[in-house]
Order: C-alpha cells, then sequence, then structure tokens
C-alpha cells in the first residue's frame, strides 16, 4: 500500500503532468505540495485548448487537480 | 455489513475500474488510497472521450471519483 | 422519526435504487455505507445514458448521491 | 424567531415538496432528517422533466435540497 | 460595522427578497434562519423563470443563496 | 504583507465593487462581512445582464463572491 | 520541498498572474494572502474575454483560483 501522499513526495523534484478540471495540462518538476494538494510546479510547460505555452514556475490551488501522472 | 473504505482496503492490488465526474475512465491496479479516496493507480489505461491512452502510474484527487468497480 | 442514516441501514442487504448527479442510476444490495454516504452495492445494474451495464460491485463516493430508494 | 431545523420538526409525519439542485420535485410525508438537511420522504411522487412517478420511500441527500414547502 | 447575521437578526419578521443560484426568487417575510443561512420565509411568492406562485411556508437551504435584500 | 481580511476592514463604510460568480456586480457602500466573507452592502446598485438596479441594502453569501474592487 | 504557501510567502510584492475558474486573468502586485488563498493584489490589470481594464486593488476569494504564475 502506497498513500497518494506518499506518492507525491516520491515524485517531489521529478516530472509530472497535471490535469486540472478545465481540462489544462500542466507538465514541470513538482518542487512542493500540501496536505490539499496545492502544488508548486517548476518550468512549467501548459496546454490549454491546443495552446502551448511556457509559464516558469507556478503555484496551483488543489481544488483544481483531476489527477497527477509522474512522467 | 462492509464499509467503503474497508471494501478499497480489500482490493488493494487488484485490478479496478474508476469514472471520474468528466466521464473519464481509469482503468489499472489499485496501489494506495487515503480517506478522502485520493488514490494512487498503476498500469493505468484511460479512456477520455473514445480515446484510449497509457498512462503508468497515476495519483487521482478523490473529489473527482463517482464510483470504483472492481474488476 | 426515522434519521436518514437509520433508514439506510434498515435496507442492508436489500435492493435500493441509487440516483446520482449525473442521471446515471445503480440498481443492487447495499452491502455497506459510510457516514458520508458513501456506499458498496453488489450485483449492481447501471443506467446511464438509456445503456444498461452489469458491473457487480461497485463503490460509489457519497458527494454524487442525490437520492436512494429501496425496492 | 424559528430555527430552519425546527421548521422542519415540525412538519415531521406531515406532506412537504422538496425542490431539489437538477430540478426535481418530490412531494411525500417527511418521516426523518438529519442536521445535513439529509431526509426520508415516505409515499413519494416525484416530478421530473414533466414525468411522475411514485417511488414509495426515499432517501435524499441534503446536498441536493433547494427548498422545503410544507402542503 | 454590522455583522451580516446580525443583518439577517434586524430583518426577522419583515419582508425580504432571497435570490437563490438558479436565479430562482423568493420574497416573504423572513422568520427564520442559522449560521449557514438556512432560512424560514413565510407568505413566500415565487419567482422562477417569469412565472410567479403563491407558496406559503418555505425552508431554504443557505447553499443556494446568492443574495438578501431587505424590502 | 496585508491580510485580505484586513483589507475588507480598511474598505468598511467605503465604496467597493463586487463581482459574483454569476457575473452580477454590486456596487455600494461596505457596511459589514464577516470570516466567510459574508458582507452587507448598502446604497447598492447592481448590474445583471446588461441590467442596472438600485437594491438598498444587500446581505451577500460569501461563496459567491470572486473578486471586491474598493472604489 | 518549497511548500505553496511558502511560495506565496516569495512572492510577496512581486508582479504575479492569477487564473480564475471563469479565465479572468489578473495581473498586479502580490500585497497578502491567507491561508484560503484569499489575496490582495495591487496595480491590478484584469483579462476577461479579450477585454483588458485597470482595476487598482483587488480583493480575490480563494475558492475562485486556478493557478497562480509569478511574473
Amino acid at each position: 500500500m502506497i498513500m497518494p501522499m506518499k506518492m507525491l513526495e516520491e515524485n517531489l523534484n521529478k516530472h509530472v503532468a497535471l490535469l486540472l478540471k478545465d481540462n489544462r495540462i500542466l507538465e514541470g518538476v513538482l518542487s512542493g505540495y500540501d496536505e490539499y494538494m496545492n502544488m508548486v510546479l517548476e518550468e512549467v510547460e501548459e496546454n490549454a485548448e491546443s495552446l502551448t505555452r511556457r509559464l516558469g514556475t507556478v503555484i496551483i490551488r488543489g481544488s483544481n487537480v483531476v489527477r497527477i501522472v509522474p512522467k
């Protein structure tokens, strides 16, 4: 058994892809998170409505997160 | 009587299919969960809008989950 | 006066029909529930968008439930 | 001053009409409720999308309730 | 400074108009409320989709309320 | 650093414009608020769907608020 | 590991871009925030539906925030 929060911990400083409720996808290095699944991603590339943008560092509010895929 | 959380425990390391609120279906091996129904699935195959994708490991935020079907 | 949770208890191991927020209907035997109205149904038949499917055992996240009808 | 929960208590075993968020209307005898406005109705007649159905006993999850009208 | 709950108290037994999230407007005498903004209105006239109806007493679940206008 | 609640306090008895989730804009004098961002506005002018109306005093449920702009 | 709230602290008095759930973007200087991600921005320029407006100081309710990008 691996707790979801433990899984986040194991992916610290690694590449992950975040799917948000509005279908936005953020790919970047996971540099932090908290108990609400608020997250800090760095070197982010965002895909939304077939548009790609480089965003650098991003703070994401956990309530918008659908799923996280380690890369 | 079987508690829903106990039912999740019984399905640890087994195949399950997760339906999310956006109609996305994730099938994979349940390797972890917590009290909010946050979950860790492995060897995931995702179906969304008639598209199938292999995702490997996925962390799902519990608030998006509709139902879980053991396979 | 009968408390809603007591009513669930009385329907343990009996047939119920669950209406979910996405209009999905799940019919099956109620084999468990908790304080959040998370539920375990067995021998489930699901109706969604005029499609019927046999699902076996299903764990439902309570936040999706609209109403429960004992059969 | 009459507290909303007290008003529910006064309508125990009386006819009420419940409006839900999906515009569904349930009319029946209020036989129970709890602090979340989860409710038990009996002898229910449901109106949804101009369709009337007799449902017998129904357990309603409070988060779906908009308003309650004593009859 | 007047606290919102204090403002409700000052409008007890007075006419108010309630706007709900589904654009429904309920006008009536405020006879009770609680900390969640659950409310009891009496002598209610409801306007929804340009239809007016007399409803008598109504219990409203606070989570549906947008704004309250004392009349 | 100025806390959001402190900022509300500094705007007591001053003109503010409130944007709600349904795109409604309420302009008026902020005469009260609480920890949930429930608010009391006075001398309110409301704009909704390009219609302007004078509402006098208004109690707003905090969960509907998007942003507040001091005028 | 950097906690999301710590990341906000590091961006105090710096330019950030806020994306809200209704796709509104607010750019300005972050002058305050709290544990719910309620925020105070100053010298705000808002983009909504391809319209740009200068708003000065803005208080944002945290529940509407999707992501924050330091500039």
